[in-house]
Formats: C-alpha cells, structure tokens, sequence
C-alpha cells in the first residue's frame, strides 16, 4: 500500500492523545504525515514522559493534565493501559467538548467499554477502536509514522453508535494507513484472544520455563535460541502492563482458548508419547495452509529470511 | 559478521550431499561462496527435485543414487530428515571412501547416532553436526548463501571422536558462515527441545486451534493475525515431514519440557482466572530480560518493526 496521500483539510482541529506510549506516539508522526488534525496535544502521567515527548517534538503542545490536553478537542483517544481507562474517562469528562467523539485504541473491547461509557457525558460519541499494530517496543520513543500502514484497525459499533461521528474515525484511520473494519466488542474480544492474547500467553510461558531449567543455561538459551524460540522471545518482550491488563479484561475469552490449545496439545502430546506419526504430519501439514492465507492477505512478508538479515 | 573470506585451498576435494532441501542447497551456494570443496555431488531420492537441482545449478553434479554420490567423497554430509537417516547411512555404507568423514544436519542428536552410528564402517570418521538456521521454506530451491551467516553450528564429539576430523569439519561449517560449539548429543536434545522443539509444536497447537474454532472464521483469522499468532503461523508453516520426525525422534526431551510448560501455563492460567495481576505482571517482566540477551548476542534483529516493512 502507497503512503495516503496528504488530506486537503484536516479530519479534526484538534486532537488530544492522552497517553504517550508506542501506539499514540506512532499515531502522532503519521497524523503529521498527513496532515489529518490542525493540532495535536497529548498527556502522559510521568513527568518524565513528557520531557521526553517535548524534547522529540511529540506533539506540537504537550499538556501538564489530561483535562487542559482534551479542552476544545474534537477527537480524544485514549492510549493507556486498558485496567486505568475508566479512571482517564472519569477524569476527563467533565472537560469535554459538547459533540467531541471519544475513542480508545485498547486490546480489550467489552471491558474497556464497561469501563468508559458510564463516565462519559451525554454530550460525547463514544467510538471505540484497536489498531492492530504493535511492536515488542514501548514508551514514546518508540513511534514510528509507517506503523498503521496496511495493518487493520476494528472499530467496535453497534445500533446505538453515532454514525456521522464513526465515519469521521474511519477517515481518519484510513489517513493514519490502515484498513478499518467493524464488528461488535463480544465478537472482538474472541477473535484476539485467538490471534492476539492466547499467543501471548503461550509464548510469555515458553520463556518463563526456558529461564526456569537448571539444565540448560541461560548463555545456551539465548545463543541457541534458533527459530521458533526466538520468535517467542519477541512476543514475551511486550510491555508487561499493558499485558496483564489485557488478561484480566479479557479473561472469559482468553480462557476459553486456552482450554481448547490445552485439549488439542495433550492430543498432540499423546501422538508423540504413542509414536503415532500419521497424527502429527497430518495436524502440521493442515497448520501450513493457514500460513498461506496470511502472506496472500498482504498480513506478513514472505521473505525467506523472515525480513531480517544476518544480525550484525 | 562480514562474509568469510574466500578459503585458499578447498577443505574437501570433493563433498557430497544427500538429500537436497533447504539445508543443503543453502551449503552447496555457501561452500561455492567460500570456495570450501572442489566438487560438490548431490543425490535426492525424488527424480523432481534432481530435475529441479540440475535445472537450478544446483551441486556441480547431480547424481541418480546415493552410492554413486558418496564415491571419492571426502566428506558426505546427510541432510535427509531425522527417521530415515539409517536407512540411508546403510545404503551407501559400502561405497564410503576410507577416511571419508561423514557428517548430518538433523535436528535431533541422539537418535541420530543410534541410527546411522552401526551403519557406517569402521575406516570412516562420523561428527554428527546440527546447524541452527532455517527458514519455514522447504526443497532444492528454497536454499540461499546466507543461512548459516553469525548462527551457530552445534557438533556432537565425545573422547571417541576423531580430533583431525572434527577439527576440518568446524572449519568447513565456520567457512559457510556459522559459529560452531560442541557438545554432547543428549545436552544438544535437550537444548533443543527447549530453544526449538517445544516452541514448535506450541505453535502448531495454537494455529490449529485458531483453524477449529467455528465461531471466528477463517478469514477473520487470518485478516486479524495481529503480532504473536502471525509470528506462530510462520513457525507452523515449516516442513511437516521434518517436524514429525523431529517429535519421534526426542521424544523424551520433548515430554520433559511441555510437562514444564503445561504447569507453568496453568500457574499463569489461574493467575488469570483469580485476577492475580502481580503474578501476571511479575512474569511478563522476566522474560522481557531473555529477550535483550538474545539481541546482544547478536542472534536477531531489533528494528522496530522486527525487519519487516509494511507488506505489498
């Protein structure tokens, strides 16, 4: 997919980003690419966040309160852990502007909606939203204008969202580089506990008994770390907040899978145990197709070296 | 690491490959880059793949049977999957060269051993060796020069081996790129089953899981496969053949390490299930640590966006 190219108007005249971490700093450098708000002011909790933002030049004001960062803004997207969006909602509401549209980029849908709604005036449109884009990286640092781009963002909307207000946030999604998609929490919260969360969990554990074997040193962990554990190690840098939230707002969903990979690995447990061969080369041989269709939707890159090059 | 620089005398006057799949064909273009044999013989036991081998240029020559390979070979290096390398260490027994050195690629050490070890005469030299790299591609064309660049090599020597042997074959495997270490074969199992084995059947567990689960489609899987399960897919896409054999072939290691795992995913599920967040984060924090030591060591990338730009 081509950069968007740069919008005639901007979608918003102010934008307030509350929260400064990988996903609000990524959305930062690519509103500025394309032009999609006449202002952008952002709020972090620690002092030290913002110092760092304003050194950077991460936002062109960035405020000391989230109250004085969302005044006059017409689009707030909550960017922190999905466990303090309710308090960031309490806190903020009073400030917002009458027909301001409220959205969130959370992993968690239902309970960040729980959470939200009820702070909010009737004044504001609640959209909620997820890109589904991240990095092993975190903090403000972090960012980077291309992270959206060709990646999905859901939006959750049902019959009471306020369409005018959710099609201004599928403009504005599609500006930052993404495809939009939209579905209802419920559903949204079971499929990224199987794409999404369970994978987390899983490779998190695979790390953790790694660190854990007295056998194999932590020095052979990690130089033998060949392909597959490596992948994992990645997946288990990810922020550990922003992590723990996820399971916790999540729960029932992520439960639910992880009773069904637990079922199917005994299965495959017992195969090799019994030495039944047939069983495992037919489940890999079915695992390779799904593979395919991810590279076909343009969701991967088929390098042979998976992108990287020979570390230096 | 720069690429090695190009050898003054050829190491072997002549090696042999058997079986021509991703690992050997990687080795015939890396041994050409360094200039490490003078003639390379390949054999596939599929008349396509010898088809696809002489069309590609693929070994200087292609040979219809493994005994023909391995004449005059200096050093035959088997690079068939794990369960039939007896078969095929029986096979061209007869035809070794005395002195020859007989080396492999498998996965998996000790069965290895047991397997090919009273296959082979008495005036051969046998080093079992195990290169960590690969790919999620297989066959004759899937190969390239820098596979083995700054991985490691593992060969397997104990107070039985022959030093000159496995001395000219640590510089063989340093000449395609790698860094080589040696160990025992039931340490290199259990290695193994940690940093690559059990990863791998973990991440074939879950995308078969995600292909079962009938209320998220297909296609939602696979548009949605954000960071962690696109990861598990690339994983769960490598070689079918090679995998089952790998499961049968360590299969006592294998059952050790997702014994550890299983505990320490239910330790993780409960923390879930009771909302226990200190636990949940406690965890996550750790093996955030593994991670930074794997990049320091220089056995992957950390580009943002792990070396990959945004798909086409």
């Amino acid at each position: 997919m081509s950069a968007p190219a740069t919008q005639a108007a901007p979608l918003y005249d102010r934008v307030a980003l509350i929260g400064l971490g990988l996903i609000a700093s990524s959305m930062f450098w690519a509103i500025k690419r394309a032009g999609l708000a006449g202002e952008v002011t952002g709020y972090a909790r620690s002092q030290n966040t913002r110092d760092t933002a304003r050194r950077i030049g991460l936002c062109d004001r960035v405020c000391d309160s989230a109250v004085e960062a969302v005044k006059e803004a017409d689009l707030v997207v909550l960017c922190v852990p999905v466990g303090v969006m309710g308090a960031v909602a309490a806190e903020i509401a009073p400030a917002l502007k009458p027909g301001a549209t409220v959205s969130d980029v959370g992993s968690v849908k239902r309970a960040v909606i729980e959470a939200v709604g009820p702070e909010l005036p009737a004044h504001v449109h609640f959209v909620p939203a997820h890109p589904l884009a991240g990095t092993e990286y975190s903090g403000p640092e972090s960012g980077f204008a291309t992270l959206f781009d060709n990646r999905w963002c859901l939006m959750i909307t049902d019959e009471t969202t306020d369409r005018p207000a959710a099609d201004r946030l599928v403009e504005f999604w599609k500006g930052l580089g993404s495809k939009v998609d939209e579905m209802d929490a419920d559903h949204h919260d079971l499929v990224l506990a199987v794409t999404s969360h369970t994978p987390h969990l899983i490779a998190y554990t695979m790390v953790g008994v790694a660190d854990d074997l007295r056998r194999v040193s932590e020095s052979e962990v990690i130089q033998y770390s060949a392909t597959g554990f490596r992948d994992f190690t990645r997946i288990a840098a990810s922020d550990p907040t922003m992590w723990r939230d996820v399971f916790l707002a999540n729960k029932d969903a992520t439960l639910e899978i992880l009773g069904r990979f637990t079922e199917e690995l005994f299965a495959l447990q017992r195969a090799i145990r019994q030495g039944d061969g047939d069983h495992l080369h037919a489940y890999f041989t079915r695992t390779r197709a799904i593979r395919r269709g991810i590279i076909e939707a343009g969701q991967d890159t088929d390098a042979p070296d998976f992108g990287r090059g020979p570390a230096e």
